[in-house]
């Protein structure tokens, strides 16, 4: 079986596992800060839509069309991660339903933010063994993703995204 | 495929996938505190069992016995969420087994609450663009449910919960 | 099906699954600083691979080599947990592939660290009901395992850990 090529090797996973696999690589993407990267998950007319809210209440904030406007969004529009800072989007208790050529999840999100210390200039000083920063959950809400599969390959059609925490847009 | 009933696609996902998704569902209804959406994924004689402590010396808490009960204490004797607040229940690293028509999960739970801050009167001053609040995890555990299959569909027979943390009760 | 062993069980569950499995094993092992359990999740030969950094910049900080080096440091060098506390490594959107009989996978990790409240000399007092303590976030990062099916069941042969935060050496 050595010689199957990548793509013989995915096929053989269930497709709500490969639909489960766009989300993972979703928030890797994310995490990198690679608008490309997160556009090439999407179709080209795909769509981000953005909202305050969980429930009947959902407020919309604001919606990302095709795939240009997404990747412009995330390569240039997010804040760049600090000195030693690195973000990890994490997707929880995923409900993924697949209907033939159409799935769709519903997933928890817990964004968290690490950042280590700087080492002293004078090094580490005694009794400091070990990983020195901090971790610290910084988002969460719901990804609803719908996405289609086109050409053997699952794309996302429209990524839901709904916050849990309030969004500030200064002088509103 | 497109005119597969829900039941007919849910039906194609593995038997791990849909012991998994009654976890799922768990979280969602216990974040609603909806007593109803909890109790409905057990049998009618179902029971939650909350114990604290992880090995040998858990700690019986306390019980909950059929779905009556089940539905009350889910939707009455929990914490109402605070203003701008939601919760979180997430579980990770699921090892499931399946035998016939019998199932077990062994899931690692992280709860998190996130309460988003309230917009200002005068509206957000300058330099406050994004997501206001804070995520923070506040319980852990494992959920152990064993699940039966009655009717094509995975009812939990037994929810046991073990918690990390001590569990207070006044004068006690 | 009750007569099966938990083998023929096991057997049923997909590639993925079993890989996946393997890797909530591995937590569960950690979380217990059982280093038996943890060496038994490698092949003979196993490694451990500590790195900090995520990209092309990682920096390998240090190499456990065997099943003995691997249980020695799990179960001797690991500070143990305080009183009335545990540790929970839970990972996140695993990307899988399976090739015959290697497989890969690639997870994001987030550890946390529960700490229970000791109960009160003379008791709780009124108005303290319901869990006391606290849940943080601690470490982060990347676990990134190559595994190896061999006699039936899938092993770890190499486990990268990629840590986000600051690895401090004293004196250095």
């Amino acid at each position: 079986m050595e010689q199957n090529s990548e793509n013989k090797v995915l096929s053989k996973a269930s497709e709500e596992r490969q639909v489960q696999h766009v989300l993972a690589r979703y928030t890797r993407a994310a995490d990198q800060l690679n608008g490309k990267a997160v556009a090439d998950l999407f179709v080209p007319d795909g769509k981000v839509e953005v909202y305050y809210g969980r429930g009947g209440s959902r407020e919309l904030l604001f919606v990302l069309s095709r795939q240009a406007e997404i990747e412009n969004a995330m390569s240039n529009l997010m804040k760049p991660h600090p000195d030693r800072g690195w973000s990890h989007h994490t997707t929880h208790d995923h409900i993924i339903e697949v209907n033939g050529d159409h799935a769709t999840i519903d997933a928890q999100f817990i964004r968290f933010d690490a950042v280590g210390e700087s080492r002293p200039d004078n090094g580490w000083p005694e009794g400091t063994l070990g990983l020195m920063g901090k971790v610290t959950p910084t988002e969460s809400g719901y990804y609803q993703p719908a996405l289609q599969k086109i050409s053997g390959e699952w794309k996302i059609v429209t990524l839901v995204i709904l916050h849990d925490l309030t969004f500030a847009i200064p002088g509103k």
